[in-house]
């Protein structure tokens, strides 16, 4: 076979990542020193880092990347960075997450954003300090891959109509990195980079002022983390539950801003306030969140809802009533995942918007996941306008997104995008239907399917066994590593790895 | 406002086909005078049918039709009919069928040859032989309609990539019904009267021969009227299970030919073998019946399932267990709904199996509803091109079907058409848990989103309150109105009716 793919370029790039894996596990390093806690869970892990990471680049001294070595490059980046990522939990050995398996998932899960979980208990009597952070920061370094994936690489690569994804006029070509779209990609890590700082600052403020007796320093640091990258990864054992009603109130309008096209926040930063108000995908964002926040709070209100000792009765409480369900609306559609509550047990109603919640998606240019709402958008409208050439079978009538005219071959790679990733969805939770009954796991219907919307949709967690305070942790094996392929293949916009599958990508 | 349509032309044409409903109901009639039943329930009824029909028809004394004018013709056809079909279960006043909404609902579920029934108890102590056999036969009246509509109707008016469903060179234009497509309608009236009638000769020949001791005269007429329209309706209160095994065999094959392209059938008939053995669709529908038929009787005989009285234990039991696979597999996939057993108490991953069978439906220019295979045929070989030009952004390649390649337009169009129903479907479980929620009912994951799936796609059963033992009954009013619209629709292939609400339809 004549591959004709420099695969050795690819790996080169890839190398030069993973070496900075070792430079982020200064932190959790410096922590564990701080901490008292073991230093060489780290020391291994960075020598790992720059070992695995020389020995890639030494593959190809000056890579020079085309199309086809992005896609490699970016499918491989996520894979290895999870590898390597996951020895810290491996060598700890602390709890479950200890066994490779779960490292791997939990690794994943990390850098992909996805905030689902392995972990049997969480609490810092079985995990240190220093590897609960480290599997924050996880969040934290995927959310600036995917800022660099979502406005420099695969609008590039025309990825399911992913040229909609930049703000600006697309580039000559990802072999030439503009300095124009490195500076893009620098002024958006400086907003998530503020953005992050803030919300710590702001948590940590909420506790000095009383309002959050367990907001410690840590513990701001930790949420800060996972909020902006669309985590949910929480140090607490029941996620934001743990917290009181100011830091929940708190933590939505950050959930928004990281479910939010990062551009608009540089735009605001140059004074540009309209640009923000007339974006059409923002309009609809809000409004989806608006509405079905409203929706979802009208049931818990009118007591669709057992109650539930653990935050007492919703039903007649309007603060409450209207706390979860934003809170909650907010969290799964921009992919967040975290939980003020356990969700799971609302009434069937309350859980199904959610459930379809689980395939929305942040914005484009955020670092939320699941089927983004700008395609979501132009769906419909696209929709809109197939009713309209079916009486009028002559007319010829773009999609329009804001003032854009959206090529035909952009709205066609969206459909097909929505369309494969329902597709999978539904074929993926068969499989994992499957090996439950392989492996005699019992379970019921929401189980499987929003197991795999969450990891598909980078969200996290769903109901049933996988609810908000619970855990992966009872799959199979052979589930877990298939969710592995869902979280890598989902936040990647699944096409830069499914064409790795096929023989047109290996052969000229 | 300034109406272009001309919609009395379309009521006239409606009022034609209302006129014929009184002469089908001559065979109701005549078995009420055999069994000696009330006749006055179908005289006042064949009165009402000729009066509304004829009222109509005054409206305009030569129709000439439209494209536009068509939409509404084919929207309003199943709506009247499915009206003043229901007169005869108010009239009758026996059971829970009597009243208004619900006899509405069984009409149109009988009209559109989805199955799903609201009658509290299924017996003839309860609802009259000849009211049980209007019951059938509405099926079998809207699977006649639905081959016009599938063959001469919605190929003209391009709906939703529906040009596909013509086996020829697609015609001039409605307005202009040529004889040759008024000789296609009446030859595939041909097969399907012929397959009817074969159908009920053998089920009887069962009886005769002593295989099928409860599978009277009656029976037999009943079920071969259900079968060829992938209706479902059953006089039997426990649907195919009240059969012998020999019974649940035979229906098999009529099941699969009534989700076959009729067409195919014509072309056997005129012995030519290779149309339908090289038939593109009509492989891939044999090949998903196998392979799912495969997988769930797996799954059954593993013994993912409880032990059911009813049947006895499926594990361990080859025959039974490929037998109860087959036969639900089949009835879901060709939308017919007919239960061998209570699949709704199988174990979750064959339960999840048959619900994504709810989307898959039949095939082009057959009686079967859903999206209908030939669309997600269209759909995965698309999504493989799409992965083709992601590598190649270049490269021009259509997709193709057969020796066809399709044109870009009814590639959309199918794209548009799968997306919307999908959305469809979301939105309106939604809907149901709401209206569940208002009025109290208790429902869980899969009941309303099996029961929406299963009247968007004219199959009948889902699974929990609506399982194939069970009935619609429970629902408030308004949810079975709101799924007496999701059944036209769904029948209609969803765009002939929405195109009326939009403005643009209606002005010029
Ligand atoms: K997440
Ligand atoms: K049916």
């Amino acid at each position: 076979m004549n591959v004709r793919v420099d695969w050795r370029a690819s790996c080169s790039l890839v190398g030069t990542v993973v070496k900075w894996l070792a430079v982020a596990m200064v932190f959790p390093l410096a922590l564990a020193v701080f901490y008292g806690e073991g230093v060489v869970t780290f020391l291994a892990s960075m020598a790992l880092a720059v070992g695995i990471g020389w020995s890639l680049e030494r593959l190809d001294d000056d890579p020079d990347l085309g199309a086809r070595e992005g896609f490699l490059m970016v499918a491989l980046t996520w894979l290895v960075v999870s590898f390597v990522g996951a020895s810290p939990y491996v060598i700890a050995g602390q709890g479950t997450v200890g066994q490779p398996v779960n490292a791997l998932f939990e690794s994943m899960s990390g850098f992909t954003t996805t905030g689902a979980t392995v972990m049997g208990s969480i609490g810092f009597e079985r995990h240190s300090r220093a590897l609960m952070m480290w599997r924050q920061q996880t969040q934290w370094l995927g959310g600036m891959g995917i800022v660099v994936l979502a406005v420099a690489i695969l609008p590039e690569l025309s990825v399911g109509g992913a040229q909609l994804m930049d703000a600006e006029a697309p580039g000559p070509g990802i072999q030439k990195l503009t300095p124009r779209i490195a500076e893009t990609a620098r002024a958006l890590w400086g907003i998530y980079f503020a953005i992050t700082v803030l919300e710590m600052v702001l948590l940590y403020s909420l506790h000095l002022a009383d309002l959050a007796p367990n907001m410690t320093l840590y513990n701001a640091v930790a949420h800060a983390l996972t909020t902006m990258p669309t985590g949910g990864f929480s140090p607490a054992a029941r996620s934001i539950e743990a917290f009181s009603a100011a830091v929940q109130w708190l933590i939505i309008p950050f959930m928004v801003a990281a479910g939010t096209n990062f551009a608009l926040f540089w735009h605001l930063l140059n004074g540009d306030f309209d640009t923000f108000r007339e974006d059409t995908e923002f309009r609809f964002y809000a409004s989806v969140l608006a509405v079905f926040s409203g929706l979802v709070a009208i049931l818990l209100f009118t007591g669709g809802t057992p109650e539930l000792t653990a935050v007492g009765p919703l039903s007649g409480n309007a603060e409450k009533a209207l706390r979860h369900a934003v809170f909650q609306v907010v969290s799964l559609v921009t992919t967040t995942g975290y939980a003020s509550m356990d969700f799971a047990q609302w009434g069937t109603p309350a859980q199904y918007v959610l459930f379809v919640m689980l395939f929305v998606g942040g914005s484009a240019g955020s670092t939320g996941g699941a089927v983004k709402i700008v395609r979501w958008l132009v769906v419909l409208k696209s929709l809109k306008r197939e009713l309209f050439t079916t009486v009028h079978p002559e007319a010829v009538r773009p999609v329009r997104l804001g003032d854009r005219a959206l090529d035909e071959r952009a709205v066609r790679g969206i459909y097909a995008f929505t369309l494969l990733y329902l597709v999978i969805f539904f074929v993926a939770a068969m499989l994992v239907y499957f090996d439950a009954a392989r492996t005699g796991l019992d379970l019921v219907a929401l189980d499987a399917m929003s197991a795999v919307a969450a990891t598909l949709g980078n969200v996290g967690p769903g109901f049933g066994i996988v609810g908000p305070m619970e855990s992966y942790l009872r799959f199979p094996r052979t589930s877990k590593l298939f969710m592995v392929f869902l979280m890598w293949i989902g936040r990647l916009e699944i096409l830069p790895v499914l064409v790795l599958l096929t023989p047109a990508y290996w052969q000229s």
